[in-house]
């Protein structure tokens, strides 16, 4: 609807309808207004599938949703590093919702995989926000071509299930800006969401559905969202003032009593009219958007979709280990599936993302009729116990195969939203059977379905390692297909696999004390802090094995020194060297050689997906600009490169980079100086003008006649003495030059040096 | 004096002469009055020995200082881990000032080791604060026992020298209580130091000469401090603000311009006269305290204090590897000494420590006439250059003999106070010698002379390694009996070794953003990180090896369960079971089971060092008390123990715990409570009161009624449905109570619930 007529609408409506609009009618729709013929808009949680109430909706939403079409959850999608496959998705999405008459859907989300606990890490990308950001905004762009919406989720900083209602994430405003906001940036500003959610939890101390900052002067008035705010149910803390955050609809319903405390607001003058008309028109927009552009020809054919899913799910497979090329399995020699997830694969999380599927294709369901497949359950997934019956059996058929294929990975009640994960390993009885087999079959291979990085004791007993996170309702049958090498498998981790809990860099301070959960590691989460720790990871960010091999040459930049207003383009030759077609992630790190501030070793600035038939070249291309070599600077509260030299790396993985490049970066920006008696002499002397200032003050001579003998030189040595006066404050003068210097002279020096400025 | 004299005395003072006493007369005097009789009194650096200037002093106290004895740094002093060494240390010490009239010696140096990398860390103590504050103490008990002052510092969180003077130690209140603040408080309170000195730094972005809360409120208010307070050289900032925060001496002289910034002060009526008063009143309570108390029949006996500086190194020499109990080394082979440092010891740090040895015995000294073993120089430690003549003269004796002892460690260059190591690398001419020995000579010894911990790639090349740290002039000697078994070796590390500086928990943020230095490893110091985080290190901390063995037995706690106002005895048997008289260190460390806040896996709480000859057996006791077992609680601001299990850990070393027990300790003191909209059910069910009250809204069934079919169950389990409700807070009831709640009601709730408080 045009924003005239919208608002003259809006106009037409009570205070109290306007009121009404601010918050749910029940758990799933906004509230209509039949006088004025404004429509309700049901709203569905899902981003991997739909999960659309098939009843009334009950006020918790734990009706029966209706049978949909699971998809690979985000952990999955984001291994695919594909961000066309993605988008293809998400149209597969909207056109369920449009036939469903979903007006938005719920995702994706994008919250940064913080630790390995977070029992939402399922739902999530990566450790990484360009990963996070880059896929999200595929499927935004897939799922809003068909009309209908997205809601980027949790805005923000919400990385943990534990006391995810009243605890505060403290975050530094440089890590905000580069790791948690950054994941939602380049979603929104490229995408444009029509709604953006926001989170449970507090940011330094304010609730994210009252954080002014963070919902109305980043997110649109840096990012140019232009869509409206919904509350993560139930995460409205104080109604009112959230609203003039930028908060604009209340989910699910408060049952009037939120509604009431506006309109009394209203009344009493202490919020403005205008603020409301605002959050509504916003509101209304979106609701005409999908109102107006309903595609009434669309069909959700659960069939059609079960193949996208399958299709999506072959790119979200990751190939971690293959020795001896083990893989791809003949389909022709005797082998023993082992596991309950082979029969009953788990492929979802638990929690507001759970999709009813209309049907399920596990691996087992792909092979049994074979005839050279044999199958043990090997262990049940309710309860953690070593089942010695159902080992024994997995076992004997082990031991008489050519290859054993263990489908293992976490029990739901190990990975569910509104929890977190207690440990990071799998569950013993699952350990032990993978030991067991291990033991007796040489060929094992283990394939695992987890939503975030599990500690794998028995990595170097195996031959074979398949990480299907949770890989949809069509995983089985797309794992089978990696197995025997009918697919070419080409995912690559979008987070490190750390050895055990303890490595990962939140550790130590991750659920926090009470309700504070401090940030600690800043900037430095996942790969960030490994490569500059230089810390073995079992399995690096941006890892994953093909069927054939790839070779990358001729690096080339589009020059050796920009400015920061330029662009660099890079490009690099990949070169399918195996004999199999395949799809390579090719990956583009910076790493910034010398830099004041405190910096990762390297960052990931680019990625693409190409496909390759074997012998093919392809030449792929990168575009970076000023934001692929920049820090958040918390004095200019902008974005800022250091002039200097910058590496460009291209890998594999980021434990894998083939070719580098150099190039020097200029800053076209000025960082504002201020000189104070704190400043040092060190400081003072990369500055030209103020060198010339302070010459005549240096030929005072601070030091002093010294003595040169022997025994003083080696208690002061020359190393000693330059860094006495580098680290040296102008104040420190007047402590050192024994009177020769006074207050009011270093005053005034100081006033020139400011002057010069 | 008397405090009466003393005041009367004051009183007759005019305020110019009252300013002129908070300042030196010059670089090492106190200022005198002479109308008064009041005396200069002269103030001396060196902790580790006296550093006397013998000619008027220069104003950056540059000149030749007198010849004295050189004692063991701090880093190998603290390896002692014996207290009544150090006290003997402490006494010599105080004799040598007495006879040369020296009234506070400026020192120890507790500062915690936070990185390897700290330029001045030769002269601190170690990275556990009960260790640097007990030495600390055992030294100052020493010392002052001759009426001679010590002066404490660096007070406060000064762990860098880079930009020392200007930039700003961010810690959190529980990090600067537990661990930077701890090192000086066990000594300041029980051994009552004559001075604190404070330093250069901020702390949260105050000066540590202008923090009132550090100088005044805790010092004095907590700790009981009762001398005067010196800034570190050229510390002051801004005297006026700097005298009201109880920073009493600023030293050096400021030639009078800070004087009249205190007499403008008083007279303009912005500060306090009295503030300058008990400035005056505290200084010349310690001037007079010496000169009351000299000791006139005091000497400097050089030769003596030589003995007892070798007698201290002789348990500062810690034995780090031992294969095939190469060491001791018999008198009659044939060995080859190399290295420079045979000859020439590393034995003291640069700086303002630096003594004026009278003499230095180095290894080489106490062999060239036993005509059995060969020297080669090995390398030059003025620069970094492999010499392959050196080298080559080396490996030649090296095959020629039984075994090579290779002395070896860090150059003035790479270690001293003004300047930090720019790695944690040895150089590359030792590393490169100590290989190319090694390869022809099997039973290959390396003794290191270096303040602070090292990269030792060629580890598992040699059989043997020995810790000398910078061991006073007597250091040749000492490691010489150690090696050839005179000596038993006793020291242990009081300090982790990491593989590579990036494993140390400072590392991402050690020297900070320009002035800006963020603790972020919080009170994770050392083995409270690589304990923690399951690390292996290259030699963890309380480690050190001996030439006989000790079996632990018999550990007994006084009682199963404690409240927090009471003590534990523990008592643990010590045998020698070895063929050697021997000393060996016995660390107590304490585990908090669970806690609510984030704590180590375990704290030393308490060591001792027990004397055994072969056969024999003692029984060690500990003494336990609340703070034994408490963490900084910053709610209360005060040391708190939560209600629960602990376990004391008797060990070897911080990795190799021989026995341990159980204790519950009770506390005695109720955390306030105060709940808000934000509490949630979790925390309120864990009070049986605040249940009572909430009872009633606990039967709206606030879940509804639940749809069980299967798939409604499969999306949100019971697991996730108690965490649900576990982490809702109250103020959720509103968005899932589907109005049945109102805020009037839920505000009368809370009043009802904190009212029960």
């Amino acid at each position: 609807m045009e924003r005239e007529k919208l608002q003259e609408l809006i106009k037409q409506m009570t205070l109290e309808e306007k009121a009404s609009l601010c918050s749910g009618a029940d758990f799933w729709h906004t509230e209509s207004v039949d006088r004025l013929g404004i429509p309700a808009m049901m709203v569905s949680d899902g981003p991997h599938g739909l999960r659309k109430q098939d009843q009334e909706a009950d006020h918790l939403g734990m009706n029966d949703s209706i049978k949909a079409v699971c998809f690979p959850a985000g952990c999955g999608t984001a291994a695919s590093f594909n961000r066309e496959l993605i988008t293809r998705m998400g149209e597969t999405l909207g056109e369920e919702c449009q036939a469903e008459g979903v007006g938005v859907i719920l995702g994706p989300a994008v919250n940064i995989k913080r630790s390995p606990l977070c029992g939402r890490n399922f739902e999530y990308y990566s450790e990484d926000p360009l990963v996070a950001s880059e896929i999200a905004g595929a499927l935004i762009k897939g799922v809003q071509s068909k009309n209908v919406g997205t809601s980027i989720k949790h805005f923000l900083a919400n990385n943990q299930e534990t006391r995810r209602m009243s605890s505060s994430s403290e975050v530094d405003e440089r890590t905000l800006r580069e790791i948690y906001m950054a994941a939602f940036e380049g979603a929104v500003s490229k995408q444009k969401p029509w709604t953006v959610m926001c989170s449970y939890n507090k940011i330094n101390g304010t609730y994210a559905a009252e954080h002014k900052e963070a919902l109305t002067d980043i997110l649109r008035g840096e990012w140019g969202f232009d869509g409206f705010v919904v509350s993560d149910w139930g995460a409205v803390n104080n109604r009112v003032p959230d609203l003039e955050a930028g908060l604009d609809l209340e989910m699910p319903s408060s049952g009037g009593i939120n509604d009431k405390l506006i309109v009394d607001a209203v009344k009493d003058g202490s919020l403005d009219e205008a603020v409301l008309d605002r959050a509504v028109e916003r509101i209304l927009n979106i609701v005409y958007r999908f109102e107006e552009n309903r595609d009434k020809t669309a069909v959700f054919d659960r069939d059609r979709d079960h193949e996208m899913a399958k299709k999506v799910a072959e790119e979200t497979i990751v190939l971690l280990k293959n020795e001896d090329n083990l893989l791809p399995l003949s389909e022709k020699e005797d082998i023993a599936f082992i596991g309950k997830y082979a029969r009953k694969p788990r492929y979802q999380g638990g929690g507001s993302s759970h999709i009813n599927s209309h049907k399920v294709t596990g691996a087992w369901d792909c092979v049994k009729d074979w005839g050279n497949i044999t199958f043990a359950e090997g262990y049940a997934d309710d309860a953690d116990v070593v089942d010695e019956a159902m080992i024994a059996e997995a076992v004997a058929n082990a031991s008489k195969a050519k290859a054993a294929v263990i489908f293992a990975g976490l029990p739901d009640a190990f990975e569910s939203e509104g929890f977190d994960r207690a440990h990071m390993g799998m569950p013993d009885c699952q350990n032990e059977l993978i030991e067991r087999v291990a033991a007796v079959q040489p060929n094992t291979i283990v394939v695992l379905h987890n939503g975030s990085p599990v500690e794998m004791p028995w990595t170097d007993k195996v031959k074979g390692i398949v990480e299907a996170y949770l890989g949809g309702q069509a995983v089985g049958a797309a794992t089978v297909d990696i197995l025997f090498g009918k697919v070419n498998p080409s995912a690559k981790l979008p987070e490190s696999f750390p050895y055990k809990l303890e490595d990962n860099p939140s550790y130590l301070y991750y659920l926090g004390e009470g309700d504070r959960v401090e940030y600690r590691e800043g900037v430095f989460v996942g790969y960030r802090y490994y490569d500059t720790k230089k810390m073995e990871v079992r399995f690096p960010f941006g890892f994953g094995l093909s069927y054939t091999s790839y070779e990358y040459s001729n690096l080339k930049v589009s020059a050796d020194h920009i400015k920061d207003t330029d662009v660099l383009e890079v490009s690099v030759d990949v070169t399918n060297t195996g004999g199999m077609a395949g799809k390579e992630v090719v990956q583009l790190y910076v790493s910034d050689v010398e830099s004041t501030v405190i910096r990762p070793v390297k960052e990931l600035k680019g990625f693409e997906k190409v496909e390759l038939a074997p012998g093919e070249t392809k030449t792929v291309t990168f575009t970076l600009d000023k934001r692929a070599f920049a820090y958040w600077n918390t004095q200019l509260h902008d974005w800022h490169v250091e002039t200097g030299e910058f590496r460009i790396l291209i890998g594999k993985s980021s434990r894998d980079i083939q070719l580098e490049a150099a190039v020097t970066v200029e800053s076209t920006v000025k960082v504002p100086v201020h000189y104070t008696m704190d400043t040092t002499f060190g400081d003072l002397m990369k500055d030209e003008k103020a060198m010339q200032i302070i010459a005549p003050m240096m030929q005072l001579n601070i030091g002093g006649q010294q003595n040169e003998s022997d025994a003083a030189a080696e208690a002061i040595s020359r190393e000693m003495m330059e860094a006495m006066m580098k680290y040296m404050p102008i104040r420190g003068i007047l402590s050192f030059a024994g009177g020769k210097v006074t207050l009011e002279q270093l005053t005034g020096l100081l006033d020139q040096l400011n002057a010069a400025q």
